[in-house]
């Protein structure tokens, strides 16, 4: 029997842990559960960020100039749009909207955002399989010191500003986990389960409230290992830092732990932060992804891990 | 009391026409009625080519290389969308892309055509009043050996090619004027109303299937004048050619002349016409409209021409 890979995602942190992966494992191997939560309208067009972050990874399109967005971009939209008045704070590459446009008009159709999810990953050779949390819409909203707001309003258009209170997710306690979610996590092949490296509160805890997934991670065979987004007492990215303070929680690999409790049977962590280690099974790397190489690394160290804890053969 | 002009226009050649116009008219003195039946909904987005090519040439935009769409373009999205598998056929530039969104969500929200209209008008300093046909959807369908082919079906993905036997609006009978569009024929200080060299059946002939429109025109105290689309018994454009004589209709201004029959004060043939003028008040001009010159050339006669039918001086 294969061994079958699945990952808890959402955008940037975990395309990069999917990438090493898939240098490590076969992709067809790989199911990636994708965070749905910052999906949004914009301008009528669906998109879907994190989703999107996936397929330019792994079709090997992302920017790594921008960071964001695919290679190659070109920006006559969002010109022609300001010219005319239109809203700019999101913005959108002329070649990005291909997929906002065929989503849109999919979803409209009646398809389903697993359906054209998989029409993208053929048509760009994409072996992984790439699974949205839920075809439900969950919307996370961030509630600030400013008031509610949408997360693409809080993160792109505000940067983050306004000070969090709390985080929720909008329709989730009627959302259902998309088609094969579930069947992942329990499958008897499934060997290893990983939580990216992404933001906890913002990234992962909208797939954790779909129904089902978080009863799923607690009783699945298969061990949970969390890469930890802490390096050196520090999120490596800049807002969830922030936001961890904000909601009043130490950047540290222990408060990640306690805030999977439950769920994780171990974890990765950064070397730097081997002095204060967390309390469960854990192994640690140098985390901080920069190229293929270091993706690999701490991909290849998380299957290490989970082959420690579940050494059976048959896995 | 300013001397008004209106004019029933289609796309490009009349927006060549409308340019030329507004040279020797003051913009903000011009009301054009412009053809929707050739909108459609592609990949979920409003198209509306005729209303786009106006705002285009009259914002100094239009693309003088293609003789469509807009200057300066890019085509990152439609690259994109082919490699996704999306219907290629129309080519949809990056900065043309800014139009057919916003108008779609304007229009998913509520607002009218007309308004919609007039904002990207205002927004590119558009002096000139664009007024769409109707409000209402009105769909140029075109019956040909191969069946009923929607317009853009017909017109740019088999590019006229299948014989036409009929052609139809559909939608037409209940659709309403949009504002204005009857106002404006009938209002006291309209000097002329033209009809552009557009193709009679295929731009014009929406316009006038919209129920009030017709009968306005024939009952307009302003002389209207159609500057006629033959010159030297063929039409400008190929396409109009072709259909005239599927329809068994002669290449001629006559012919032109007939169709419009009960519309028409007078009418601007081509000086290499001269010999089978139209059985009604004519002026004569090179019609072949190049450049600017030769635009303001055919709008200053047919101005003339409306002159010499209604010299009274309160027009």
């Amino acid at each position: 029997m294969s061994k079958k890979y699945v990952v808890l995602t959402g955008g940037v942190g975990g395309a990069k842990l999917v990438l090493g992966l898939a240098q490590v494992a076969p992709p067809e191997d790989i199911t990636v559960i994708v965070n749905t939560g910052d999906d949004f309208t914009h301008l009528g067009l669906y998109v879907s960020p994190d989703m999107d972050t996936l397929l330019y990874t792994l079709s090997a399109k992302a920017n790594r100039t921008l960071g964001w967005g695919r290679e190659d971009e070109t920006w006559g939209f969002i010109e022609a749009l300001r010219s005319l008045g239109g809203e700019d704070w999101f913005l959108l590459g002329d070649r990005d909207l291909a997929l906002h446009i065929l989503r849109t008009a999919a979803l409209a159709r009646g398809d389903t955002l697993s359906a054209v999810t998989r029409a993208f990953a053929k048509a760009w050779n994409v072996d992984v399989t790439m699974l949205p949390m839920s075809d439900d819409r969950v919307s996370t909203e961030v509630d600030t010191v400013e008031g509610v707001l949408p997360f693409q309003r809080y993160f792109v258009e505000r940067r983050c500003a306004p000070v969090a209170r709390s985080i929720a997710f909008e329709g989730a306690t009627a959302a259902r986990a998309a088609p094969g979610v579930i069947e992942a996590i329990q499958a008897p092949e499934t060997h290893t389960i990983l939580i990216a490296p992404s933001n906890p509160y913002l990234s992962v805890d909208p797939i954790l409230a779909v129904p089902g997934i978080r009863t799923a991670l607690a009783a699945a065979r298969a061990p949970v290992v969390a890469i930890s987004p802490i390096i050196a007492g520090k999120a490596v990215k800049g807002p969830t830092s922030k936001l961890m303070q904000e909601l009043g929680v130490e950047a540290t690999s222990t408060a990640i732990a306690m805030h999977y409790a439950g769920l994780l049977d171990g974890m990765i962590i950064d070397e730097q932060d081997i002095g204060s280690p967390p309390p469960l099974p854990y192994a640690a790397t140098d985390t901080l992804m920069t190229d293929l190489d270091d993706r690999t690394r701490v991909a290849a160290a998380a299957l290490a891990l989970a082959d420690r804890l579940a050494p059976s053969t048959n896995r």
